[in-house]
């Protein structure tokens, strides 16, 4: 760290970065109260803040010693915030040592350049550069459509308060990475905005005092992953099973369920799971088919369900089913959680039962130890013990604010980080029934801090469309950007999830889909939440086929894709990479948003448009082979024949797995 | 006035009516700085602000002197504004004399009682009682649909940014009145934001320091209203012709004229003008049928005009036309005006020419007293001397902000004055000409100071359908607001304008329209922008009689409407006016927004919605007759039948004009 101080200002300067700069005339910090307005419609947040005041703190005062620096911070006699800057082997801190007790809005002045990129704040679905737009963060739902010029989005919106925006997001975090090769990562869980419209500086507004920012820089990008991964939790390497074939996404009750993995299985498919998410028991909204929300196996429903897991382990398929952090009032674990008084409460001591749509539903208090063991114990009882390999741990995203929780803590400051408590029941659930490598789940809720419990995000619930915002394309952006963000293993439900208006799933959508899950590490399929509108992987021959050559294609990469798993749990690589990652020098690859290399070695350009049967890709310098044609490139951009069942796929020349990507080809 | 100082505090009350209360912990001046964004788009604008900073002004030093009380405001011994309150004879005068010169943004919060009720604010389509929302004040178009949740306003949205919402409107302005019998108005025409959401004070944000608020109270409402209209303005007494029938409007050639307005008269449709809007020309978008926008008769789509109006005029009807203040550019009077340097310029010296909808146009730059002179001259050599006795003089909202004007006064402040040049140019032409007495002129655009010189209001364009907020509804609200504005004339298109999408204009709601507009001032109707799509007043038998019985009834209510004209002229009391205006004790009687009356004696309740036999209307404490079925009612919410042709209109018994209401009865 350097200060260097002038008149009327300074900079700070971290490995030669400038971080900070400060001048009478562009004063870094403005602090101030603002009165929040949080307005909750099923998990879509409308969220206003009325501003009281905002104050720019002009005048400072400036203390060094050893690798420390004191700065107070205040306007007109009257000091706002003190801090203390230290730098330790890994980062620097900026800590808020003291602070004026009325105020809880602060916004930090970054130092930027005009030419910046910015990557990250999570899983972010619309923008993978972030620079030019402003990013509040808050998870919520993701939003129908997300794309506010959109008639989807627009009907969503009129119909259900439902439609999103382009930072709408189940898995926001206050991390961004430069290019100009530094981490900031904001330790804090309330709202935030992020604002990357400025050209000289990125503007943090944050709902609190924060309890730290850590700074980040590195020679590259790499490293620079490593040391964020190391402040935020890394994944493990996931069992093999995973990796070794397709979840089939299949509902209706064990004879539909044993029909279909038996079609699957006589097509030549690689199931190397069945999901049942109504494992527990289904009801039927005008949304479309959804769960029972109390987490019992269903015996009407699934009757034999624990001998047919017994046989599909035989088979060497695993079993996965469902759970969220909600119970439904009509069943029997939300009677026994309140009557312990394990759901989350109103200020006036009633249990606070949310709208969950067209059902009600409470939220188990997981900031009570008693609850969170009772909820652990759920989970072991009647999803571990009953052999159940994996689930969906969905939502996480419906703390309300106004709430009365065990811990005291307000709902402001709990509600980002509902889903890091719902990972770590769901991950200590594992570890305590010893079975970590074996069993798995995966969730589309998270905050920083997920990055250390969650085994597997999937992308949340995307239109069954080609939409940008909220289609096939929008899942790329979201791979991306979470791996910016410190959690590097991420899939989506192939042919997306939410069919709702005209939309339904052609069969198109569903082929192109799977090309592209083969090419990440986990494929699984869902019905989408009407399934009857929607193409299935069964609903013809030809779909089956291409499933099955889909998946063992899928199968083959698993020695390739292991290793990319070992990465991420070592040094935090994302599976799913930008290509800047490794040709940091090539400025073209720092717009470039729905492409990505799996590992080092192969680079995926995911057809995300209908009826193309050729694409466009742009591959840095080295030798690029593609995978179906074999035809060499230099890099640059590149058009190649892409038919369905044939992804634009580029690999490395002279790759390690080049034996392996050549077997491919053969398929 | 009286000032009263408590420890680290003072209320200021005028006439017994608490306006101002101050302390540290709650004080009610708030100044600060912001950098706006204006975003326009076919006079559509998305306006939003970013606060750099915001402080309250919590210390103050205070001098009694007389009638005048001067205050200094300050934070941490900071002065940042000088008031100076003083009463007059009429009104109290919060002046700003001196200022902290680096504050572009103000809040002044004025005291109120949580079960108050406040008006005004000009034109408001949505809301006649403003408590519980904010009112951003900007003359702009008005929107499609005007509300997020109706699929209209969306699709406006989606294709055109022309939505709207609840607050957008033509002409807004910043005067309220509240139901404690006090109006406020501040005098500054910059972006302003009322916001009476809140419980203890109306809070005005003011994107300046404001030259003056006025503020007036009076023991009733028509007191009050008179001290209001003379601070802003009064409109004159209508020449006689306007209120003796309908006026027709008709395009398409003269040929097509001449045979509508046959028919018209064969039908016994009291026809008292011709309004041919297309007089200089049209053009076809994929809007629907536009005009040419250069202000010069079109002899190819209307031979021998000239004659035709004579003619006309022979026969006791007027000839109408239109104007706005634009120009396209590719017309004769856009090249003589930007030869002379009379268009309004970009700063880089530039014709600021704007979008219009697939066509161009350039705005005269009436801030340059030879430009509007030359303006003035057009109008009055190729409308009034061509034998014009009224026009549309449309439009007045799309002066853009980053504009370099004559008079060197910035965009911002001279947006929302526009309209107030526009009705200028309008009204001395007519006067210069010598014909107030027989010319006319309507506007839709206004702001403060347009009561002064335009003659009549329209609504705009409403769509051609029932909705709430765009539709027969939001017509009459707009006619209240605007009467507690001080604008006491107002009327509508007959059966709405905007046919966009799947709206086509019923016959039900032309017909429903037009009873409405019998019980108004004036009766006009128009094509819309679709014509063929639209129910016209000659596209069946049934409804040419339906014209010919409400016109006769209009033409009658003559010595009736002509002394609510002159009670407008004289003392500001609206033509149409809320009831509480005359039985102020009635509760009910401020969230009625739907009903009004006509003059004193006269009470309409219009049919808003489709499919309707009969109609609940509220009647104050009285003895009420209905105008149909001559029953009486003594006050209270009543049902009566209300089919095609028998509006809900309710006289006062005993009323002077009881023989011309019978008389009407029996039409």
């Amino acid at each position: 760290m350097e200060i260097l101080k002038f008149e009327n200002g300074f900079k700070i300067t971290y490995k030669g970065i400038d971080l900070i700069s400060h001048s009478k005339d562009k004063p870094f910090m403005y602090v101030g109260t603002g009165i929040a307005d949080y307005n909750m419609y099923r998990g879509n947040f409308k969220i206003s803040d009325y501003l009281v005041e905002k104050i720019a703190l002009l005048d400072y005062e400036i203390e060094q010693e050893n690798n420390k620096v004191d700065i107070k911070l205040s306007r007109n006699n009257i000091c706002y915030v003190n801090l203390c800057i230290e730098e330790n082997k890994s980062n620097l801190l900026v800590n808020f040592t003291d602070y004026s007790r009325n105020i809880n809005r602060i916004w930090i002045r970054i130092a930027a350049e005009s030419d910046e990129h910015v990557y990250g704040c999570g899983e972010q679905f619309s923008y993978f550069d972030l620079r030019g737009k402003k990013f509040p963060l808050f998870t919520t739902e993701q939003g129908v459509g997300r794309n506010k010029k959109t008639l989807i989005t627009a009907l969503a919106d009129i119909y259900d308060d439902a439609g999103g925006d382009y930072y709408s997001t189940f898995y926001p975090q206050p991390t961004f990475i430069s290019n100009k090769k530094y981490f900031c990562h904001v330790d804090e869980s309330t709202y935030m905005n992020f604002d990357f419209t400025n050209e000289n500086y990125h503007e943090l507004e944050i709902w609190n005092v924060p309890n730290r920012i850590y700074f980040g820089a590195e020679n590259n990008y790499k490293i620079l992953l490593q040391n964020l991964t190391q402040l935020l939790g890394r994944q493990t390497v996931l069992p093999d099973w995973v990796i070794e074939g397709i979840c089939l996404g299949i509902q209706g009750g064990t004879d539909v369920v044993k029909g279909k993995v038996e079609r699957a299985l006589k097509s030549g498919i690689k199931v190397t799971g069945v999901w049942c998410q109504d494992w527990e028991g289904k009801r039927i909204t005008s949304f479309g088919k959804r769960l029972m929300w109390n987490w019992i196996w269903d015996k009407n429903l699934y009757p034999g369900l624990d001998k047919y897991i017994k046989e599909l382990n035989e088979k060497g398929i695993k079993f996965l089913g469902y759970i969220n952090p909600y119970l439904a009032t009509d069943g029997s674990l939300y009677k026994e959680a309140a009557e312990k008084g394990y759901i989350v409460k109103r200020n006036d001591g009633s249990e606070y039962v949310i709208d969950a749509g067209e059902f009600y539903v409470g939220i188990v208090d997981l900031t009570n130890p008693d609850a969170f063991n009772w909820y652990k114990g759920i989970i072991k009882k009647y999803m571990i013990d009953f052999g159940i390999s994996g689930w969906m741990a969905d939502f996480g995203e419906y703390l309300p604010i106004d709430v009365k929780l065990y811990n005291n803590i307000s709902g402001e400051k709990m509600h980002n980080l509902w889903p890091v408590l719902w990972a770590k029941v769901n991950r200590e659930a594992i570890e305590e029934a010893g079975k970590t490598e074996e069993i798995i789940f995966f969730m589309r809720a998270g905050y920083s801090g997920c990055g250390r419990y969650n085994l597997i995000t999937w992308a949340g619930d995307q239109n069954v469309d080609w939409s940008i915002d909220d289609g096939l394309a929008s899942v790329i952006v979201a791979a991306l950007s979470l791996g910016m963000s410190g959690m590097g293993i991420h899939h989506s439900d192939i042919g997306g999830y939410t069919t709702l208006f005209d939309m339904k799933r052609s069969k198109e959508l569903l082929l192109r889909w799977t090309d592209f899950a083969a090419f990440t590490p986990i494929m699984r399929t869902h019905e989408g939440n009407r399934p009857a509108d929607n193409w299935q992987f069964d609903s013809d021959e030809e779909t089956l086929k291409h499933f099955e050559r889909m998946t063992k294609i899928h199968s083959m990469l698993k020695p390739y894709i292991k290793e990319a798993l070992i990465e991420n749990a070592n040094y935090g690589i994302p599976v799913m990479r930008p290509l800047f990652l490794n040709y940091e020098e090539d400025k073209n690859l720092y717009d470039l948003k729905y492409e990505y290399m799996l590992g080092d070695d192969l680079i995926v350009a995911p057809v995300y448009e209908s009826s193309k049967s050729s694409w466009k890709a742009y591959l840095p310098r080295d030798k690029w082979v593609h995978l179906w044609s074999k035809n060499e490139y230099d890099g640059g951009y590149i058009e190649v024949e892409s038919p369905i069942g044939y992804p634009p796929v580029f690999y490395k020349k002279n790759s390690k797995y080049e034996e392996l990507f050549k077997n491919i080809s053969m398929i």
